[in-house]
């Protein structure tokens, strides 16, 4: 069914003239000139989403976190470090977007105080403490605005991926989320294939294990179907 | 001057019957099963060391943290994510090695309590505070081996770059250490060149800028010297 929705979308280049914004990867959060908290995002399932929008016909904006890919073809890239770097991007581009995707793993939490230089380790401090402070949050902001495009959110899980996720889904005022279990060997966080559960507020889809790029595919049709 | 040293080092197959044990790139410490702690170095540095020393003879294990690099042709690779892998497996390596060079940047700390399943942000956390150990040091460790290999440390600084560097010569007993300053843009970590001030505890020594295989050529024949 899905492959017939993914033909369908190729066939008649059915996203021309829209604009699909899509965030890819982590983010990095200092901790001074040399250290950074990071997550093992790739950023492949994003950049697969921007290159199967794009196939699709759609203007594609692709702001992207610190990752080791190579920019799909006619695909705008906006690099970013940080989230708030990444936040401030994503809600200048979305403003003005058909479709959002928050496929980055957005860091929840940066340090409150960058240092300016290298914290040194001492022999008195055999324990150092970070303090962490919350993040804006990416996707729920851009579900907030006046022009809100069609909004979808991912929610990288290692339990309770289901009630996580419709939980996401509602208080983000999210269109529809993708849910995968990043516990699972061989799915997710840099890995090459991945399996999504997708959920709108009334149904549920499945997409199988595959290569990253079929299921981008499936992605980008199902949300196609959504927009109609 | 430098230049003759290196050409007479691969003249000569010099450090034919030598093992050299070299660590490189970063190190990651988890926090959950996505988030981690790591830093900027991306491996080239160690990565051409390696390469320099298996060139002019010697039998090269080359340690790694995450990287994206190609393994240097006839070394041998271990790779590695925490400061704690690699630790056991310098000790392991740097028992029956002529020469250890420690260019790794390890993390000082590791998270105390790494989280079984991702961290959940909630409305309550607006703040959050991760507590750290210290790491144990590699390089103080293999030069306090009884079979104490010639040990070679790294002092990647921001600041008071020379008072850092023979300080750590002299308190972890190195035989030499190599001063870079991380805060020069277009050297050190992350760049494809470096410069670097090498000390011992009685002399000084000066590489110039250039591309990091070179400076790597550089340094191997400057421990080969050393080491005569």
């Amino acid at each position: 069914e899905l492959v017939e929705r993914v033909c369908a979308l190729y066939q008649n280049d059915k996203l021309s003239g829209q604009h699909w914004v899509i965030t890819a990867g982590p983010t990095r959060e200092a901790i001074d000139p040399v250290r950074y908290i990071s997550n093992h995002s790739s950023g492949k399932m994003g950049f697969s989403l921007a290159q199967a929008a794009q196939q699709a016909g759609a203007n594609v904006t692709l702001i992207a976190g610190p990752v080791h890919l190579n920019t799909p073809q006619s695909v705008k890239r906006i690099d970013v470090e940080s989230a708030e770097q990444m936040h401030k991007q994503a809600l200048t581009y979305a403003n003005e977007a058909t479709v959002f995707i928050s496929c980055a793993a957005v860091a929840d939490y940066r340090v409150a105080q960058i240092a300016d230089h290298k914290i040194k380790k001492t022999d008195d401090n055999q324990e150092m403490q970070i303090k962490l402070v919350k993040n804006p949050d990416i996707v729920a902001d851009v579900a907030q605005l006046t022009n809100k495009p069609y909004t979808v959110g991912f929610a990288a899980e290692t339990q309770n991926i289901e009630q996580y996720a419709l939980d996401k889904l509602k208080r983000k005022n999210l269109d529809l989320i993708a849910a995968n279990n990043v516990a699972t060997s061989g799915q997710g966080f840099n890995s090459d294939n991945n399996a999504l559960t997708v959920y709108s507020t009334n149904n549920k889809f499945d997409i199988d294990l595959a290569d990253k790029s079929l299921v981008a595919q499936q992605l980008v049709a199902l949300i196609a179907e959504q927009l109609d």
